[in-house]
């Protein structure tokens, strides 16, 4: 792991501002700086020490073109969530990179933390059993400055996300209800959605931006066939571990029992706790491994959340549009 | 409140068992015992020390028929859930309450938690604003011996009366997606529905007898425009408090910011735990105080379920069966 | 179990009241009644229906001239806490007990709830391993009426008490630092005390009646050879059970991996909340058991706290006020 | 707080390994390399680019060596604790850090938590009172690797400094029974103690590297004669506020009621948690801040633990370890 943190070799660009000014990094102190982010993936991929990736940081409205920018000058890229803002644009970067053979790193950063990948691990080895029930949950009370997506944009889709990641379970069918509770919002600031998953298994997601006194509140439920897990991000270092008839078991990170795949992305010993950006850093590393891999002609890996995730999120958030303005009705995925 | 345990004027009786035994007792200790609740019934409603009262503790498919004869009779009954088989036999017993001008209280046992009358008591009294979003939930593992209602009958009804209770807010439309997941269940062990409530209000309800490791996982959680209030019954003794900006408030029982009706549900100091029993025996109290007011010629006060949440609880049965039989489609109550 | 609860044979009487006004009763509805209760022992010892046991609940000053008198009598005793007012007074119920071969149940009813059993039987049977620290508290926030005896007398007892019941070893000595924070206080309202335990073992035993905002908070933590225990009164259907590289264990009562004793005393099923009353009422039925086996000529089996666990009780306060009055240096017991 | 962040004008060294290889940096990317950390001091201390400050993190035993040389060629130094083996080199760093005018910052890293720092505030501005009670502990499992110094050296300074950083008020005397459990060992693994403090208060602090099944368990409980707090290490952005007939309240970091300073440490919103890196980054960005002060002719602010809280530590083992040895007798500071 520790050759992964001091990455030597790849030259990092960042794309942020968004007001016109934008600039570019080599290995975070800035070597080079842009007017124009066009100018920039130009400029960089002609040049002999021209960055291997860039880490898409604009406003949300500007990931596409940004993204798209960078793509089509074969440099890798990791973008900040949502990926775009309609489903043909989702479309149009997965096959540009799949056209480029190019790494595209989404960073959905709730996939980046230990317990959520021992959940996933649990799942993968058939601890839980048949995945039959999910609960899935974001809620939050009304932000400051609320997203322009929706409740649903902004984070019911990492709730789908999770969902998909950790079960390996596909959404088949939603049932949508949005609403907009407060004067003056064009966008649904609260969503409560059944699930039908591709397996039989059933499912609930609620996302909701006007839960007075809540903070960041994402967290998922999951029942098998033969055991229950739970998780919640405001105490991401602990796991829930439920068997009929044994003691609910408490997981925590650092400690010797967890999976290979949970301890690799733990740095620290147990009961020191690691939070958010730890978690979202995770996500940078796995990526990273992989652009070197590519660039040393090895094939990728994988692991963390790319293109797919960002089109299947778009995907989401279309259905549950749909399903909402046809009056809560069930629409397949 | 003293004089309301040592109840020593009121005469008690309790129908049990239910395989041909029946039992009829005065003041907990057996004076007299019958062989049908028939008999019971008749012989003592033309006794001099006839029994003031039944408890109506036999399985629940005898439910309607005992607390029928008693009614009919001129018996108040206490009754437990599910009051009866379907809605025709909830609308009879009604009438009979009605009709006969009987106290009738269905022992919705959760009701009686000093939390949950205090969760009551912030929402009318204004505290949490306008009701927008209710997450209603009660999970459990699979039951040795399953109900032979469903979850929704034996579960579901107690979270869509809580729901109600708390909130003061009905029930506008459901939206119901049920599942058999045990092999050889006929009918439901799993049910997620949206909820529309009458206020313009949004809700989930989640009742489960699958939850691998669940124990009784009945919670609620409430959000309006001013604040919001959470409820686990497995905590009994406490509700959070939630207000935007400010600490969230850890509510105990037995402490002096407690409102009236919440101290006088409750015995103890604060952190000496009540839990169950008391809040079961906290319904039996306030039914017994309106069965001697009748008695003597005053006005029931009631703030107990009585036999419109019988009512109401099969109605809520019928539409949510038949909104799932119909392909999870909206229902209007 | 069952056949304990309807305890048809034993006739029970209660000295209560305790201003000129004593009481006398047998199975809850009162029969006879009493001026003062030297009347009471006499006259019930020579009726040939007269009490079995006589419940002692007058104010803590009179615990030891009633029970004295009662026993005298030779009736059966359970007495409210603290047993006596000094050393030689538990002496002289101790000698009394054994002359007469009567039962004497002392109500440290925290002994009383189904996890503190478990977690003697999880010591009993060599889960943890040799007992190495022990932290013990009892916290509370002011009283409003604060006990005469000062917090070692009121709550600290309970501390030990709850300390031996559960481990089995014995406190050996004590370096005991009381303190009277608020004004006007004759007696300790806080004291901290390092505790020696007779195996070799250390421990912490802490009682406060100044901690603000505290509710009733008496917790114990036991860390053995092997594994570690903990449990906290506010929440006293749950015992942690801590292995060293294990997950940690949330054990619950009413499941089926919980111990024959801790069943015993569990009347619900899990996730139903038992509390303080029912371990209260526990304390009771394993002393009434007692008192029907010997009126039957059978060995009593004990299982609840008796005369010598007051006189244990008695025995540290003496030196816990000892150790605190030379300048809080080590007493041995 | 964005300048702070990016330290363009600071050269930072370090010297790590410690057997035999050490090294030295400026702004994380290797410039130069040195053999031996007296070669280091002495090259960079004659450079015009050599590095303003040092950060020392070899191993325990060589903290003093390190410090010392870069002090004496005048260079900042931020110094991982424990700061020295004994009382007599504290003292003489102490000497040099006031001779030379350094910044000597020690990373104390559980006084960089923002809910700790929050804690200090509710302190310092009157709302706990005045301090009657404090509990801290710090409770781990047996490490795999233990450290030489012994519990107390290794986390009971920690759990001292944690006190008196929070509350402000001295420790005035100690008396100590600390043991070696595991055999083999040299030092204690466990260690209890009662406190006085120079302001009355009185408190209890533990420690223990046998506490079977805990992580990194440190936490403080305070109780004034207004208020109370409490804080766990495990649970970082949580501080519980305790008032006397008043609902607990649970304050969280992020949020806008937590006072200047606690946001000041606080990078990300609340709801997404911050951890034990971020806590110590913060005292590196103190010290930091403080180095640049006095480079540009201003004076320090302070704010982190300095060469006076490490002089503090060596003061408090040396009178634990007296106390102890005489048989845990007190010991005045």
């Amino acid at each position: 792991m520790k050759q992964d943190i001091l990455h030597r070799k790849l030259r990092a660009g960042i794309v942020g501002g968004g007001q016109g000014s934008f600039i570019g990094a080599v290995a975070w102190y800035l070597k080079r700086s842009y007017k124009s982010f066009e100018e920039m993936a130009r400029a960089e991929a002609s040049l002999p020490d021209g960055i291997d990736f860039v880490m898409v940081a604009v406003p949300n409205h500007l990931h596409y073109r940004v993204a798209r920018t960078f793509l089509e000058h074969g440099i890798h890229v990791v973008c900040d969530k949502p990926m775009t803002f309609n489903l043909e644009e989702a479309q149009t970067l997965v096959t540009l990179v799949e056209q480029k053979k190019l790494i595209f790193a989404l960073t959905h950063n709730y996939t980046g933390y230990p317990a959520v990948r021992h959940a996933r691990h649990l799942v993968r080895t058939g601890t839980i059993g048949t995945i039959r029930k999910v609960l899935v949950e974001y809620i939050q009370d009304c932000p400051t400055k609320s997203g322009i997506a929706g409740s649903v944009g902004d984070i019911g889709t990492h709730a789908e996300n999770l969902l998909e990641f950790i079960t390996g379970v596909k959404i088949a069918a939603v049932c949508a209800d949005l609403t907009a509770f407060i004067e003056g919002r064009q966008l649904d600031d609260d969503a409560n959605m059944l699930l039908r998953l591709e397996n039989g298994g059933k499912g609930i997601l609620t996302c909701s931006q006007i839960a007075a006194g809540e903070e960041n509140a994402l967290s998922i439920r999951i029942y098998g066939s033969k055991a229950g897990l739970e998780w919640h991000q405001m105490e991401p270092n602990t796991l829930l571990f439920k068997q009929p008839g044994q003691p609910l078991q408490v997981l925590r990170t650092g400690l010797p029992y967890m999976s290979e795949e949970a301890s690799a992305a733990t740095r620290l010993p147990a009961g020191h706790p690691e939070g958010f950006l730890e978690a979202f850093a995770n996500v940078y590393r796995l990526a990273i491994a992989d652009i070197r891999r590519v660039k040393s002609g090895a094939s990728p890996e994988g692991g963390y959340p790319t293109v797919y995730d960002g089109l299947r999120g778009m995907q989401f958030i279309t259905k549950v549009v749909e399903s909402s303005q046809k009056g809560a009705v069930w629409i397949d995925f």
